[in-house]
């Protein structure tokens, strides 16, 4: 093997180790979900959130894996394994992973929303229906949010030739996702910020430190999130990284503030804190 | 320093960090066996099990530094501590870690399936023996289930010419290790499984939450122990990964049909699907 | 682009990735120190454990970021946002990034030291200062933590030519550190070492669980405190990961010997041997 290609094989395997860390810090935000909804939720009703939780992952995965992945990038995996592993090291396969992780962020958001209030088996077939079928939304909220981010999409032309070219075909993605982030993100964010709200008619809340573990989870998977949305190892930025922390940060200091007078608030300023970053993660 | 040494530099260092990035996925596994195991157990033996998974972690360590790993690679680590970091950045030192990480995992297994009936201190010995001269076949099960994941050993012959001897060497546990990691799956496999039979004759469990919580820290280890067993970066297979994610889903899946009419199994449902990948993940 | 460009185009992707990685693993520290105090005090203050917490933590990312980074590396990120992400994809912020959190392990750790006795306003601003004034202190523990573990820091002379201006101007960090370590830890040290002696003269507790969960929070994130250390990709240490380790275990072992003939002790061993580390995680 030359040096060139050398250099090519070193590539892809950074961008697959690249990707699953992303991926394994976004699905520990799974994790997040479940806690934080079962801190939430009154006492008979925390079981039923851990079950959900992991139920509604496993209803998304088979629903992005046969329908939401190939629909949005024309990729079936009904092929044999060896052609999967492929030239790249099943770098497809770990972007599957990645992108599932953020579809199936949406049914336990709204799971979270819906808490308490809707049926175990409707739910968990309507995330699967969510995350089959709105794959290609999602993938635009996905990229979107990396475009809004100010990464420089032009980097990609400059960038090392990389031999990716599922990568490659997701720079459309780059350039539709700017404005279906923004709807995206006014659905999303809502759906998390009732909490805020939930908590000036205050719910009868299991227990803190469930929600602050749930909370911490998902913080520290944000930066996979995140930072994984680069795609690839050579667009890595550590321009997304502080800006996460930023908003995260700022989203803290401005619960804090708006909840100065309030004893309860200030007791729950972690939580708020935690919480309303979701809205300023990607300003 | 010219290109092709400094390819091979880089290659090296892109070597340690994923190995580090697997073996720290698989020390948090251990923290995974703990709630797993004071979630399961009575109130009253809680402190209990938190304690025996560290004193155990402490045990493995030290009998896998002084014997197991010099056992399984004829790699002796009491040499100056220049020699170790060496040429190759501290690899053979990190590949002992991630190793270490599973041949740790016999006894916290062991550990669950015999929680409330073992004496302390015996338990931590008998743990350190295992761990210490168990190694070659806990290699085994590490490579071998490596092998059946369908990772293409050929790959090596054509891989970067990396100056890993050490790694080489594995290269015959990867050809012996496939029917080595049946009997290992054969052994390991009802240990956690009894679990499941535990559900049938219901023992008084202490905590679902912490169950939960083991569980998660388990599954989202599971993928640095998978993905970690390529060795080397070069090696990174995303089809491991995926496979992975599917016997966990799979798993889940098959937990929640099993238990379709019992409400008691359908709030332990999510357990009971963490658990069923146990068998699975390597299929 | 040609084969040197690309390698440094890659090497340079690396080490973003490399100390992301870490700084992620070191901030879920912070979750580590809210369990470990929130485990550690009355059941009327764990509430007020976690808000401190994530308040330390804006008020720490606030002060580094407009005070204490500048300071110690002359960067200010003040400019635009373009000219940040500049020729090297933001490793300047993801230094600043990883840097915050050993900074903001600080006032994690005297949190801890002071918990149920400081107020809240005062000390979470107390913690803005040192983290803002302190950093060329907190940058000669990082570094010169990094040169007692015996990095070969003639290395960085040797070592592929990367373009990172900012990391060999704290090749004079490595210099001055060593000597401005030792008093760090002496700082540091016996205010973790206080629960020791807090085990003495018993404490109520609040619970042992969430003691455990912080401190294998505490233990897993270390890895990325210490392994990160190396400060880019291509000085990554296997060395140090495994020192470490070794540290942890034998803290553990002392505590379990140090403890054997009380039961309360044993029960509490797991904790006690987590807490040893710190002291000796180094040497």
């Amino acid at each position: 093997m030359d040096i060139s290609q050398g250099l090519a094989a070193l590539a892809r395997s950074g961008d697959v180790l690249f990707l699953v860390w992303g991926a394994v810090l976004v699905f520990s935000m799974h994790a997040g979900f479940a806690f934080l909804e079962a801190g939430t939720v009154r006492r008979k009703n925390v079981v039923n959130a851990f079950t959900k939780i992991i139920v509604d992952w496993a209803f998304s995965t088979v629903a992005y894996f046969f329908v939401g992945f190939p629909i949005a990038y024309g990729i079936s995996f009904l092929v044999p394994a060896a052609q999967l592993q492929g030239a790249n090291q099943g770098f497809s396969l770990v972007r599957f992973f990645f992108m599932l992780t953020f579809a199936a962020a949406v049914p336990a958001i709204i799971s979270g929303g819906i808490a308490e209030r809707a049926k175990f088996i409707p739910q968990a077939i309507a995330g699967g229906i969510i995350v089959g079928l709105a794959s290609p939304f999602c993938e635009g909220l996905v990229w979107g949010q990396f475009n809004l981010l100010g990464q420089p999409t032009a980097a990609l032309a400059t960038s090392f030739g990389a031999p990716f070219h599922d990568y490659a075909g997701s720079v459309v993605v780059h350039a539709m996702g700017g404005w279906l982030a923004l709807p995206a993100m006014m659905i999303l964010g809502p759906r998390i910020g009732r909490w805020v709200h939930g908590r000036s008619n205050p719910l009868p809340m299991h227990s803190i430190p469930f929600i602050s573990l749930g909370s911490w989870l998902l913080m520290i998977g944000w930066f996979g999130f995140n930072v994984g949305s680069a795609g690839g190892l050579q667009n890595i930025s550590g321009l997304v990284a502080v800006n996460s922390l930023l908003a995260l940060v700022g989203g803290a200091l401005a619960a804090l503030i708006a909840a100065k007078g309030e004893s309860v608030a200030l007791h729950n300023g972690a939580l708020a804190g935690l919480i309303a970053i979701c809205a300023g993660s990607d300003v």
